[in-house]
């Protein structure tokens, strides 16, 4: 069994779903650029809906299907490009332009009861040579039992890995793992997980299911996504780390590009903010944040590098005064080297 | 073993760090009036860190511990009254002014490795007969045979529970369970968990900790708290219904409750908004609640009424004319109604 877990970053395509399909090109070639640097497995583009989506009733994207691919793919080098595909809204032609712009990764998806729709796509992607994944949304409405079923169907299509979508974020931790575990044990496939955060739970959700046995998982920068948000891609990784899993990428990688896409990503999903995260993973007291964050604005020092010597020095409430001890003391180091140079 | 849950609500004292320790008496008057209304076991007040500890340092609180107590005492009928008490910041004259006001629950603690000094006020609070909680702070910098031990002089001292906090939102499940199951299979006392989600993992490690056999828990409405936030309460009562526990309140209460102190408390930690959690409940698609909250606007419908009647019929994504439809159903029903009357 594997301990290295893809990630897919459906920051660009879920995440549309929360700004009302308005992401731009620049703001996709922005984030493309960011991820590729941060060693993203694999970046999801497009309208929220997937291919074909853009429409009065769902929401006009900002551009066309292709547009927003090749804004993507301008600035994907070993990060892969992904589409999500839904039949119906979807059309083969979709397929072939997705094809002609340098698609790797097709995500064709159905209903969590209807994976026969899929079947003449993931066929088409695969005699292209590329990569089909079939993805189950909505999986808490069919029971292991009819999921493992579904996913047989797409495992005999060509599907190269199955994607459980908890679209409604509705399921619970022991419901991950009875739906995961029963498609890892029964699958020649590889299992996919993609939950949302209704009930706090995509974290803890994402994990049981690669502790079930599934390798890829799904996630947004500072938790982007439609609804409460998809699983926070962040925090997903310092916890991956914390039960020795690896990826592509690390968690100061990702703290990074958390930080970079402040600038021109607005997020209006609810998410954890990094400084929070990092003192979570340091052991620090969460009191402690409003101080490392004034003091890094103030002294132009990098506030995860205090973190790291507060965490050293074991800091606990109280000590509020040994946080601007050693930011003066960063601030003064930078200072001397300035001078030196 | 009991599967009822005592909920402690922090949001006036934990999520006063959120506001730099800015909440008004007024605030507090209205919250805690609202949460008595929610059925709410336990409302925690004051200062950020406590008694006594509004200051220059650590900031100064809108008016005196005493002050901030009997905004809430007035309101308080069912549900108890609880101060957050760490000596040093908090002086035996600090119990007297809380005994005076009429505080039900003493909540003192202290670093996860320093119980002994709690002994004298644990004592002081059991000597004028009410309920003393021994709290270990940063419980993190501590394993689980300390932990225990120091759990132990808190019982010696009297404590009638013992509440292990996550203050730095480091721990993961693994690490809650264990910590917690040794304390339950060790001490004759109950025992609670105060989580933080600068991980994500704040539901999730509040439920591991009931599984392990802890029966008291702390959280906050929309997720208040210092740093990322503590435990979102009504995130975590839909997830203990899931799971078969019950609480004196309810996830309806507490949408309920989310609801209105949208009014009066502005919440700067982040957080689920309760039309996303209610969608997770209720298995919906989380792309529909842009398209339910504008009509429940439009339309002066319940937005929970509609979630209800969406999950009744299965709705999945692509059907989203059955929301305007079944939105405009319930509307024409309070129409009708108000006709007749």
């Amino acid at each position: 069994m594997t301990n290295t877990i893809i990630l897919s970053d459906a920051t660009l395509r879920d995440g549309n779903h929360a700004v009302r399909h308005q992401l731009t090109t620049e703001q996709i070639a922005n984030y493309a650029s960011a991820a590729e640097q941060a060693g993203i497995d694999i970046v999801e583009v497009g309208h929220g809906n997937g291919m074909g989506a853009s429409s009065c009733l769902l929401g006009k994207a900002t551009g066309t299907d292709t547009e927003l691919l090749a804004a993507a793919r301008a600035h994907l080098r070993d990060s892969k490009l992904s589409v999500h595909f839904i039949p119906g809204f979807g059309k083969t032609t979709d397929i072939e332009r997705a094809l002609e712009v340098g698609v790797d990764v097709f995500r064709i998806a159905s209903h969590c009861t209807e994976a026969n729709i899929t079947r003449q796509y993931i066929e088409h992607v695969k005699r292209a040579g590329k990569t089909a994944y079939g993805v189950l949304m909505m999986s808490h409405m069919a029971d292991a039992d009819e999921l493992l079923k579904q996913s047989r169907q797409m495992q005999s299509y060509g599907a190269d890995a199955i994607v459980l979508m908890d679209s409604a974020g509705f399921s619970t931790p022991d419901l991950v793992t009875e739906k995961v575990a029963r498609l890892v044990d029964n699958l020649s496939v590889e299992v996919g997980y993609h939950a949302h955060n209704n009930l706090g739970l995509a974290v803890a959700n994402s994990i049981v299911a690669v502790q079930a046995g599934a390798t890829m998982l799904d996630a947004c920068v500072r938790g982007f996504g439609a609804g409460a948000g998809n699983t926070q891609l962040e925090a997903l990784v310092a916890v991956l780390e914390r039960y020795g899993y690896r990826t592509r990428t690390d968690f100061a990688h990702t703290a990074a590009l958390a930080r970079i896409t402040e600038a021109f990503l607005p997020v209006r999903t609810p998410h954890i903010s990094i400084a929070n995260i990092t003192t979570g993973v340091f052991g620090l007291f969460s009191g402690f944040v409003p101080h490392i964050e004034r003091l890094a604005t103030e002294l132009h020092i990098d506030a995860f590098e205090l973190c790291e010597r507060l965490a050293a020095r074991k800091l606990v409430a109280g000590q509020e005064d040994v946080i601007v001890e050693e930011a003066h003391r960063i601030a003064a180091k930078i200072n001397n080297a300035a001078a030196v140079a």
